[in-house]
């Protein structure tokens, strides 16, 4: 990476797939004829939620991590996460025996707050702004911060993604993938577009959380005061200035969905997948039956179902 | 097959297999550390959750239906079933535009009679015994009986999990799998001992439903008056002739566990596997964990998730 503001190339991706390929699993794509028949394609999940940790974080976290240097990992990183990220960081620094410390909502689900310590992280319970109190306390104790997405290192990582879909459906016309800060399609819409321009790249956000959307009319990177969606994995508050730059140039439409078509993807995931998809996850079938999306019948589309970390408490409710 | 006493080969599972292959998913096998560490092995899940209509009976539905000429199928086909083999048949016959009746309990779930009948079954409510209406039903509208375990060509159909997991992990050690009537553990065990004798074939049956144990015991098929298990695809009340058969010559160890057994260990591959496991399935890591199965530190094991069909009111109830 010669610029920050360059975007990341095919052979990036390559590189961080030679990294993480014998730690991270190689997560399976698998169709669903019963939920492809409503929306009349042929209808693939890349199942990400089986990923390490419960979701596709690792990928770039690990990709950015194997380049710190000796000095750097005996220092110990930081970052502020919900929730998959914050697991994700924890359990990859442990792989590597660097310390962690995550700053994480005083709202987050007990569950993801005990999965991060159980893996070895510190998390510091923050009401308000988490990006403040992490730069404090990263400058105090000198810490390396790991960015949760805008990172073209990161945005590498989560490209590995792209590599295998084309390597399990060549044919493949159209990828759905959810847009919390815009790693995960930056990187997937990067390797796809690289190897297949053909293929449609579709990003999507809820109603309440749709930082993305508004930066892309904007043109720059908006932040947004507050957000207000069941998908957590999607809530963050504001786009990046690598994964807006990234956006632009390689995805083909972003598609807001309400919370509630979001439950109805969840259920029908549940019920007819048998996989537990957690709402960021069921947005993209969400975005595929919401007729937003201009998809000629018995298209190849893939919905990237990112992860798979619910409280079971909560799903109880929102199932 | 020559001899309805002889025991499957392994050439009738490969005829399967080229019967079934464009018809039916070729199931995924992933890795759990988490729950691999529980036990001290490296743990793999045959992921037969995913298989057409949520459970691996169409395998040995699909093989058996097409050794039916024009004339059976015109006259239909009748089976009995509290869930999993029901919804196979009504679909399997349906995709060969075959007739099918099916008799199950009036306390089945109610999602499972509405698939059976969603995938264009004919769904026979029945309080008590559900063979004798079943026989009868086939006597009086002349219907080809279609046996939910207990005939060599669903055996060899079953059998066909088995050839895929020695093609997708050739040094596996073991595989653990349910005994409901017998017939995945008698078509796994014979595909598997088949190619890599070595490998141990552990089965499992909840302790309120355990006629394949006693029926070893006894040296004949033992038919149990009641049965009591949440693990409704294991409540078979009675082992098959063809299937102890099977059973006798392939199996090394068949265990029995709780119902509070099965139930931990669902919970736990929900929550660390993003997987919803039937009972049933889930069965075999309850098994697993049990500490009743002899195995060295790090072998390779295969738990095969037989099913995902539970209703999601009574999944609420489980988790």
């Amino acid at each position: 990476m010669k610029d920050k503001s360059e975007l990341i190339s095919y052979d990036d991706i390559v590189a961080a797939q030679q990294i993480i390929k014998n730690r991270l699993h190689r997560t399976p794509l698998v169709e669903s004829s019963y939920l492809g028949g409503l929306a009349g394609v042929k209808l693939f999940f890349k199942l990400e939620l089986f990923q390490k940790t419960g979701s596709f974080k690792p990928r770039g976290v690990f990709n950015k991590l194997h380049t710190l240097d000796d000095k750097e990992k005996q220092k110990g990183v930081i970052s502020l996460s919900a929730g998959n990220h914050a697991q994700s960081l924890a359990w990859a620094a442990s792989q590597s025996n660097i310390k962690s410390t995550i700053v994480m909502p005083d709202t987050a689900a007990e569950s993801k707050v005990k999965a991060t310590i159980g893996y070895g992280g510190k998390v510091v319970p923050v009401k308000g702004n988490l990006l403040d109190t992490c730069l404090t306390i990263q400058k105090e104790q000198d810490l390396i911060m790991i960015h949760p997405f805008d990172d073209p290192l990161i945005i590498a990582g989560q490209g590995t993604i792209g590599i295998e879909i084309i390597e399990d459906l060549p044919d493949v016309n159209m990828v759905i993938a959810g847009i919390g800060g815009g790693g995960l399609i930056a990187g997937i819409s990067s390797a796809i577009k690289a190897k297949k321009p053909v293929v449609k790249i579709i990003g999507v956000e809820p109603d309440g959380a749709s930082a993305m959307n508004q930066s892309l009319k904007r043109g720059e990177p908006v932040h947004l005061k507050t957000t207000n969606t069941i998908a957590d994995g999607l809530a963050a508050p504001f786009a990046g200035h690598h994964t807006l730059a990234h956006v632009k140039e390689h995805v083909d439409q972003v598609v807001t969905i309400s919370d509630d078509e979001i439950l109805i993807a969840m259920r029908l995931i549940f019920e007819r997948c048998k996989v537990t998809a957690e709402p960021a996850a069921a947005a993209t079938l969400a975005a595929l039956l919401s007729g937003k999306i201009n998809i000629p019948k018995k298209s190849k589309v893939v919905c990237v179902l990112s992860g798979g970390n619910v409280d079971m408490a909560r799903l109880k409710t929102l199932l």
